[in-house]
């Protein structure tokens, strides 16, 4: 399979949420520029994403709404279930246990991690919570190869570093700090007080240029 | 004031808060390479960012920890509070109230906005809960100006229409949907599900490839 670009491995995401809401509204086509202008995104660019995976629809139909859904799952998705294991069982942690049980079926928090003496050996949103010293084992037995980071800043990196030594493959980050992990390991940080700041600085001083160049960014 | 243009904000954001770090480790002074180890920039790209806002550090001793903090306080934060609407208080919309309760001492969330009739009327991590047809009059009346959009996606852009219509200049986006706002109105996109499902392909097909490209999308 020849790789996707990073940032269409993002559209494609986008773009397969807003089929399935367009499927729920029975849709059956739709053409280059409604994909755009739902997904904040340029007709051309939407052509050359669905062309990178091979993708085209007929002239006069445009694209066919479940054909596509079916072909951005082919490309990515895997065939199985995709195990996923999470530290740090605070608000943030149980919010995203919540917010990604049964979203996609094929991704599945299936274990989670804290030292609360409250929290350990009990289940938060299905998923059962052990120890972070237990991290290593669970991640190998389980063959979880997604760890999720939600912890404080200060012990991220050693939450990483036990994640990457059980196995994991890919790390999803919400502490503010850059993780240091081998090359084969792929992250994506999620900063939420970072995305406030710069609303709150825009808000108060106005915003850049213009719509246009948010879009390119996305 | 000079516009900062937009990724410096969010670096700018993110080196506050490891000076803050550094702060609470009572180190006084790192060079411009510490703090792009720390942020996962370079050396090059911190001078920049720092220059940006006239901050030069001395050859010996290098940046002065409580002086930058200092400095990126008067250029990131106004002189006073600025309080946020939060609209969908589900789990999502609850974790970011907490999250935000008390982080960061010139952003506070006043507002919370939710159809749910067990919620409204009540207070969640002290932020008051009202209805969704309350949001203009509310956020007119407490003067708001951030709002923080965490309804499904099917309702964001309803829902991003009323709080421009009280106000809002500025607009922290969970939905995955591009809304449609003013250009004097900023918007920022934080999609959880987006970034689980690059962690996810990547966990399963390899990285791209190396940091070096990550981190310059940061």
């Amino acid at each position: 399979m020849a790789e996707i670009p990073e940032k269409t491995v993002g559209r494609l995401s986008l773009y397969r949420r807003i089929l399935g809401r367009l499927v729920a509204e029975r849709r059956s086509h739709l053409h280059s520029h409604d994909l755009a202008a739902l997904s904040g995104s340029t007709a051309a660019q939407v052509r050359r994403d669905l062309m990178t995976i091979g993708y085209q629809g007929s002239p006069a139909r445009g694209y066919d709404v479940q054909g596509l859904i079916q072909l951005i799952d082919t490309m990515l998705d895997g065939p199985e279930v995709q195990p996923i294991g999470l530290v740090g069982v605070g608000n943030l942690g149980r919010a995203v246990i919540t917010y990604f049980s049964g979203r996609r079926p094929n991704l599945k928090i299936v274990a989670a991690f804290d030292d609360d003496a409250d929290k350990v050996g009990r289940h938060v949103g299905g998923c059962p919570v052990h120890r972070v010293s237990e991290v290593e084992r669970v991640v190998r037995e389980e063959r979880i190869r997604i760890g999720v980071v939600a912890v404080p800043a200060e012990v991220a990196q050693k939450v990483a570093d036990l994640l990457v030594a059980g196995g994991v493959r890919g790390i999803l980050n919400f502490a503010p700090v850059a993780l240091r992990v081998p090359r084969n390991v792929h992250v994506e940080d999620l900063d939420m007080t970072m995305s406030m700041e710069k609303v709150a600085y825009y808000a108060r001083t106005g915003p850049v240029g213009d719509q246009e160049e948010r879009r390119d960014e996305r």
